[in-house]
């Protein structure tokens, strides 16, 4: 396997490299996917863990086979290149091209998608969150695409005459993924018990913060992928792209750091304790607010970027739940949404290079966070309200009481801790015999169940 | 270290990528361990988490030694090619070479080798799986890959004449294992309780939904490694290898999605619910079935064969619990046994382009399929066998009452968490000083021990 | 993206595969952090676990922001070089190179940093631990690479003339994060309780050991970017550089397997069980113990070296705790701090090819681990000194026994779990409203609280 090999030309060579790197991030990027399960599954109660943990497994599951069939044949009919999807490739020997690229973008559509679940989480029906990852999938994301990312001039673009700047999704991934789960959880209405009579609010704590921290830990790795990754080896010109790429990660790092500083830093102002959740979720904001700019931000732009996204994340987090009140439970908004806009909006004022005009930057950047957000605001909320007149939107009170593990997937995630009520649940495989919960004490029948 | 550099030849660049590429998938497959190590705690009672989580660090540290000492020898004796190691490569300049395919040899051997643990968890002896580990990568894996992929011409291809199909071991790593874990649990027996008198069966659910999931996610970030990483960046003539590592992305993938989809979808249908274990054990089941194929399926077969794998699963699980009665604790059979001969098997029906007869490559398959699992059947359980009788296989029904973790590493997984029934053990260093848990309280003597 | 490039030459190709190497082991060394926040999690309190997890996430934030700002510049000047840093490189063209270089410099410091967080686990403040951070950062670190790796001739060349062999930081990264964390604790003192008035140690078990092991793999994961990531992919005579990438992943695999069996072994021996953390710590000590060497060691040099720093685990923790009377929470000496050394002065005994006489490579090796040993306890013990003088090392005894989550971060990790004492804390984003713990009970008022 490591034998010379007698290549063929160069450019096989620079194929090679420049395809195991797409590989390898896309890889990293399909991670966070890992990371979102850990991240909001913390922040959820024992009871809807399994659910949590469900709805991420079926986000990419039934994503990324929708945004095969038709996601990405909509998105190229969106902009007005025909319905050409992956599967066509079959015929033709274009595979190599056509299979790795679709890859590398459905990483990026599911990561949209699965953003929507931390927002739901705790009161959404199984059946209509697989209907609206569907239609993010199939139509609501491939338009947000189509209008930038996918054809040579997109819609925004077209608008403004100067383009959108949005290098790795900062926007159309992330800000797009926070303002559907925000519209989403505002259709749907707040957990039970999250908000008084008088409309005070109650704080419903996830029940494990070191799955938060881990999840938000896996994430920041995966996000190299998603940022420094999105920068190719090589420029059009045939040169190494080592000043993007060292320019991304530098950006990307400082970013995130100073995005944790920042949280915590008001966190600390307003309540003299440095809250863990805020610098986890601070160092998430820094990420987002980055990712429509690392290659065009200056280093003191980074670290002032980050610093702002971390620190809005606590004021944006009240003005949603005390003042929207909306039950955002994952703050997927103030994590994904706002940091995301105002990434997109500073890429003038911190760019190392611009061309151009700094208001018609501004414009550019103004015009397209507009678009893109009443597309993703529109399009999610009319799903969610179909839904919701169907029935279909939310479990019934009932379940919500009991947790939706139990009235959704039949689990019990932790059926050895905290059921002091004795529910018995299947934790595991169903099977046709005795559902009792058992083992070994039961067969030498001494009463000790542990 | 970022010079550029006057290279001697373009065939060392290409041996740069090639063997970067190697080496970035093999820490890929390394971390399935992780995620085995996270998917089977998760699976088995809390009072033998620990057991598990040893077992798995004791698989890849026993193992690779012996693999490294003796199985590669084994493998090569076994073909026909004399006892060559890697270790004898010390003394000339080959390193380079024998020490990076090492590596990604070991990776995959010590994958086939850790699925077992999963079985036979809850009451196996330590020093009984560690002997088997080692009887696994010294022999019984090595000897597999001795008739497939380690000579030119397999024992395999010697029968049938055509040649056996597995890319990246879906048989040969995956099914082994999962065909020697159904061995080893049916010679062992089932745990305490996990039958009643009357042959029906009780649920023993495991401890931790969210540490299952998490492995299986971490798993299927390795499981790319494991796919697409066996497609080199370079085909043997010097081109690009994109055809075929798109294909493997591209199928892979789909194989996952719909894994988890068919497993969701029966489960439904069985019980009105869907489970999260049935959810995400049927992706690992997806990923199983396409592993053999992935360079040859079309993108419908990858999703045939995905559902297929992920839908067989609660039926092969219920199979092995209610008629073979074998206690096969983390679904090992169904995920990597069944799954993994289900796509060695769909091989000629879903090529992209055979070029062979049908029938011919069906009968090779189901040839290669028969060889490696009566080698693997019998092989595992003559160990199995000759550890029972000498009364070494199992622990004591009181030490299995009690949990493994306690009888077998002396050690308290959760201290803090649900033990009502005051066991003292040491959850961490043990010292010569008192074993009494405590911590702050004590020194202060107020009574209150959290 | 994919398609066909013309290069404009073959040194832009090599250095294309060289950066992504790079960057994607710098993705892989950041993990590291995750898996350092979960095994250090996972060895503490239920009452500290938040507490662990942003020691690690600020260390990470801070951390980098000082070393860009300060720390590379400090390491020049210190090297003789003037105070140089990364953000001069926005004003020219040169970022590509410093830019990359800075992250793979910057993921390496901070894993020294991080490993004191372990060791003063349970009672250090934050606002210490972070100052502490700064100041290790800013100049410690630095500093030892000024003597090591930075310049053409460090200080320990210069005296010895022979040359500190250390290739990926067993002294200067792991043994360096020991030696500080053990000096930091012992400044410190120990945890309430830990130790009895006639001077014998209590056990305080960890609350989870399935989060440690998961970091145990993590870290393992992240270390082959660690030390393979150090070797280039090419050699500075343009060769491709398989016989060290080879040799290195060999060797850190073998050393990482023995150090899991030794201290397993002498954890048999000394009480008849084979205790779960011992061999998870004695992986990482065996990873520790080759990290230094990796690049010459032998293959049965790394199965040696990794059997002593595995076996040395149990022993050097005992003298640690029982004699010393250090409270080193998560055995971060014995893991980082003497394996770190036996690794390094292991170099001579093992060389595959020593072209020095081996008594002054032995020579060189015990100066080198001599003045960073030295400079490292000096100036730890001076920042913990001072901050122990101003009252701000350590946090009150109430605030110790009620748990560093609640005092330091308002915050509860596990809401759900082990409390019965009624502790009030907000597990999330702090509210204006209610902070009353509360879910979807309180609105039906039903009593039932799950």
């Amino acid at each position: 396997m490591i034998e010379s090999i007698a290549l063929q030309s160069v450019g096989e060579l620079a194929d090679g490299i420049s395809n195991v790197w797409i590989l390898t991030v896309s890889f990293l990027i399909f991670f966070m996917h890992a990371g979102f399960a850990m991240l909001e599954a913390g922040q959820v109660r024992a009871k809807n863990v399994a659910n949590q943990l469900t709805k991420n497994l079926l986000t990419w599951s039934v994503g990324v086979v929708v945004f095969f069939l038709v996601g990405v044949g909509v998105s190229n009919a969106a902009a007005g290149a025909g319905f050409e999807t992956p599967f066509m490739a079959e015929a033709d020997a274009g595979t190599a091209e056509v299979y790795i690229n679709w890859l590398y973008g459905a990483v990026f559509a599911m990561t949209a998608a699965t953003i929507v679940s931390g927002a739901v989480a705790g009161r959404a029906r199984l059946r209509a969150y697989v209907t609206y990852t569907i239609a993010l999938a199939a139509v609501i994301y491939p338009v947000v695409i189509a209008m930038t990312w996918t054809p040579e001039i997109g819609l925004v673009q077209e608008i403004t005459g100067t383009g959108f700047t949005d290098f790795a999704g900062g926007m159309i991934v992330h800000a797009m993924g926070g303002l559907a789960g925000l519209t989403a959880a505002w259709i749907l209405g707040p957990r039970m018990g999250r908000y008084n009579d008088d409309g005070s609010a109650n704080v419903i704590p996830g029940h494990s913060m070191t799955f938060a921290v881990l999840g938000t830990l896996m994430l920041a790795f995966g996000w190299y992928g998603f940022n420094v990754g999105t920068a190719g080896v090589f420029t059009s010109s045939g040169a190494f792209n080592g000043a993007v790429l060292g320019r991304v990660a530098v950006t990307t790092t400082l970013a995130m750091a100073m995005g944790a500083v920042g949280a915590g830093l008001v966190a600390w102002a307003k309540t003299g304790k440095v809250d863990t959740l805020y610098v986890a979720n601070g160092l998430l904001a820094g990420l987002v607010g980055i990712t429509a700019i690392p290659h065009i931000a200056t280093w003191w732009g980074a670290l002032a970027v980050g610093l702002l996204a971390g620190a809005q994340l606590p004021l944006v987090f009240s003005f949603v739940e005390n003042t929207l009140k909306i039950d955002d439970v994952c703050a997927v908004f103030p994590v994904h949404g706002s940091a995301g806009i105002l990434g997109a909006l500073a890429a003038p004022f911190v760019h190392h290079n611009l061309q151009v005009g700094i208001l018609d930057a501004f414009i550019a950047q103004v015009v397209g966070v507009s678009v893109i957000a009443a597309w993703t605001v529109t399009a999610t909320a009319v799903v969610w309200y179909v839904l919701k007149m169907l029935g279909q939107a939310r479990v019934t009170p009932e379940h919500e009481q009991e947790g939706l593990d139990l009235s959704e997937h039949g689990v019990d995630t932790y059926p050895e801790f905290g059921d002091e009520d004795g529910v018995v649940a299947d934790g595991g495989f169903v099977t046709d015999g005795s559902t009792v919960r058992t083992d070994g004490s039961v067969a030498t029948n001494d009463g000790d169940s542990k």
